[in-house]
């Protein structure tokens, strides 16, 4: 069994890989829930919809989020009112919503929901939150602070991160299906996918009972790295981590992932490929994923890393 | 100043021919709250809505209620999800209930929102709740109880109608605005629309500072028969009738109004036309309205019934 953490679409796009190179039930998805928030009263999970539709072969190609042929009336409509439009809202996605918002007030866990929801799309892999209880994210910035969906939607990652923090995080449990994978003994790895690590793993890192069972974990530990060639394929790590007075790369994971993981997978053309850096070994391949076929070919390469660790 | 006091479909039809007729400031139409419900977590207003899309001239005349050119993928997103299917809600209506559950969560007033959504859709004219505590209609069937929706929807009010409650009717208060309507020295009349006496305008007569402000209005008060021909023109005010052991047809108001009317006007065709019935005057007139000329010529005519009224 392959216990895979995920944050959006860099992760979204490993975790299918790994669904598609594994039998279903070999699979873990526990996805970030730092960036989610309560928008119009609806429960929005970027992450946990990102990782579900692309599992689902219904993710939106060209947005990078959402469904594949969503349509927009709601928004229209919306706009046409002066509602808050800055956060945009799918016809169909919002179905989902709303569905898990009506669950969550029937007293569902968000577990359980997620579970459902993904079943009802046909998806036979395990996908998880987390956590059970609210992470939020907020980045402290040269503006002040900001709920995590202001700064990256409303305000586009313009203003400069200085810091962030996570609203909850002392006090949320590790999710019940993040816990029994880690305490499976079948597991065989555990995989960081390729998100960012301040915004998507970092939410992971900062509850107490996640952090204890990622360290203490007996199994290999391997990370991608979601940067080549100094940036970031998608999103706002490599301006985050410049902003944060780091270079962009492979070998900032060192600190960010500091007794979590075992070795990393980096870009061929990441500075740190092929070295040992404070005694983390850098191995190289393309990371890049265009299509499913890169994403099972990175699937391949992650796990056959993992077996040769100790 | 006009007030009328409007249901569904009929009482919208009635309000925009008076509007139509009326400068907008002498117009405030009423509207019936008893159908009024929450679904998926949204508060859901079918009588607001059909009067305000229709007063906005975005009424759908086909499906008869709801918003023209409206579409459909967030329903069919969310029967592939095993969703609740019963009760549409189209893709552009779903802006309006969302805003209005995210300012009634911020403490906004239903007859704020409303005057608000209704702003916001270019309607001049003033349309506020019956009130703003929450009055839920309850059918008691052959089938046991049933709240309205459940009733008039799921079930397309096939059980047998038995009797009707209106939970929360004894601690509602009469709305601001339609308060302040029957206060007003400027006040020429009341106009009942044609809508379910017992459905749409029973709520509005189960508050008790309602019924008592009708009751002492020192205006001429004109309803308009829902009746054509032994029938209605819509909905299901006939099989209600006669599931009541009633005739339907305009004489049976006397009993529904019966202290809050002054005069009734009907159809043509009704048995009552032209008579007197316990103390009550029937005139008769074309009552069918099919497009916005009849709207405004049964208005036209209303108004003048009323000038007549001592």
């Amino acid at each position: 069994m392959i216990l895979a953490l995920a944050g959006g679409v860099g992760g979204a796009r490993l975790a299918n890989g790994l669904a598609r190179v594994l039998t279903p039930g070999e699979l873990t998805v526990a996805v970030n829930i730092g960036d989610d928030f309560t928008h119009l009263g609806l429960p929005i999970c970027p992450d946990i919809d990102t990782v579900t539709y692309t599992l689902a072969g219904r993710n939106n190609h060209e947005l990078g989020w959402g469904i594949a042929g969503e349509s927009w009336a709601f928004m229209d409509e919306l706009r046409a009112l002066g509602g808050p439009d800055w956060f945009n809202l799918g016809d169909r996605d919002l179905a989902k919503h709303m569905l898990r918002g009506e669950w969550l007030r029937q007293g569902q866990s968000l577990s359980q929901v997620t579970t459902e929801l993904a079943r009802r799309q046909g998806i036979p892999q395990v996908i998880v939150p987390m956590s059970d209880e609210p992470v939020r994210t907020v980045v402290l910035t040269d503006e002040g602070e900001l709920p995590f969906q202001d700064y990256f939607v409303r305000r586009r990652c313009e203003p400069r991160f200085l810091s962030i923090r996570f609203d909850g995080a002392a006090s949320a449990n590790i999710s019940p299906g993040l816990q029994s994978a880690l305490a499976d003994p079948g597991l065989e790895a555990i995989v960081v996918c390729p998100s960012n690590p301040v915004l998507s793993i970092g939410p992971f890192l900062s509850v107490p009972s996640i952090l204890d069972a990622l360290h203490s974990a007996k199994v290999p530990r391997v990370a991608v790295s979601p940067f080549i060639g100094g940036d970031a394929v998608k999103g706002p790590a490599a301006k985050i981590m410049r902003e944060l007075g780091e270079q962009p790369g492979a070998a900032c994971l060192v600190r960010y992932y500091c007794g979590i993981i075992d070795a990393v997978l980096c870009d061929h053309e990441d500075p740190a490929a092929g070295k040992v850096i404070d005694g983390m070994a850098f191995h190289a391949t393309d990371t890049l994923m265009k299509d499913e076929a890169d994403q099972q070919r990175l699937a391949t390469e992650v796990l056959a890393l993992a077996r040769t660790l100790p």
